[in-house]
């Protein structure tokens, strides 16, 4: 690799650091940024350049957002009280292409981990709940009124997002008990992705989608 | 994607651009690339930016450099009388990872491919049959001298490149007779890839190495 020129070189090697991409794609990828015209590089690269220092997590939700709040928690035409708790931005992400969902959200950025020394207090639970605190304490005429309908914990099937899950609705018990109010709390359902052949599905998703089945 | 922060989304759309970056990889990416040191995004910022006005061609060899002449052409330790002609970069890439050539190179950047509207005039052929012309005509006590003792046509094995090496042997050749010299023309060696099982080999592959059999 010493004959690639010092700056192909440093841009292939950084671009090896990101996941996914190997040392030949880090190569193919440089190559092409050079064919790119040299405005949209620019461009890029001021992008770039202020990424970190223009992106802050919304004060309400987690979010990531260029602004105080994020566009999700600013739109009204949404459904506030309902709450979706997921791991990742990533994840909001996916719910938010498919355009199935008009409540909003919450970001925990990240899930309880103990193999790799990541417990509840590394994620924003103590914020969530602070926040379901505060929209479930008020008063109207001397009685407690809630403003959340319903928590879906949509954190991602595996034994971590489980654990958090689990952790997340028992603390939220809580607060119900405290605070002497109702509302739902929900888990995504599990079972067979649609267009899955069940000759190919584990057997782990085959007792879920058991488990889970409805009258039909 | 309404729900991405701009700087965010700007930098996922570019990503997009890049080849076998999907709209998934490409939020991935852009997720990852935020959770890097400030110093780091910073430095490849820089590098992008620059990256078009600093990276020149080698006048000799046509390879990438930031200087006049390549690094391997500058190397006095390789043999400059053996040249193999690749169709871009990242083949004298390929070679060179291997540390298995002492030759220097010369690079087309494109390969004849007329359904695509690519003639030869559209990649440096004229200036590699330049350059064979001048290192073949020189004269010393009247005698025709060569500094030139082979040139590699490695093309890749598929029909635009078997075309760029056949118009560039017929074109070599018409060089050797003007000039009066000899040098080697060759062609990479067409068989099975090291490690391959016979029972997946393509026909023309087998084809081949039947073809190019050697004693043994």
């Amino acid at each position: 690799m010493n004959t690639l020129p010092n700056n192909l070189k440093q841009i292939s090697l950084f671009l090896e650091r990101l996941p996914g991409i190997g040392e030949k794609t880090a190569n193919r990828l440089a190559f092409y940024l050079l064919r790119l015209p040299e405005r949209d590089l620019k461009e890029f690269a001021e992008t770039i350049g202020s990424l970190k220092s223009k992106t802050k997590l919304c004060r309400v939700c987690m979010n990531l957002t260029e602004d105080e709040i994020c566009s999700i928690d600013k739109d009204t035409s949404r459904d506030h009280e309902i709450i979706t708790v997921v791991e990742e931005v990533l994840d909001l992400l996916s719910f938010e292409t498919g355009n199935i969902y008009k409540g909003v959200y919450y970001v925990l950025h990240g899930k309880i981990d103990p193999l790799n020394h990541i417990g509840p207090e590394d994620i924003y639970i103590q914020q969530l709940l602070d926040r379901v605190s505060e929209l479930t304490s008020s008063r109207v005429n001397g009685l407690k009124k809630t403003r959340i309908k319903e928590i879906i914990l949509a954190m991602n099937p595996d034994m971590e997002g489980e654990a958090t899950a689990m952790y997340i609705r028992d603390r939220l018990k809580e607060v119900k008990k405290h605070n002497g109010v109702y509302f739902k709390i929900t888990r995504l359902a599990y079972g067979l992705p649609i267009g899955a052949s069940l000759e190919y599905a584990d057997y782990m998703t085959l007792q879920k989608s058991i488990e889970g089945r409805n009258e039909y």
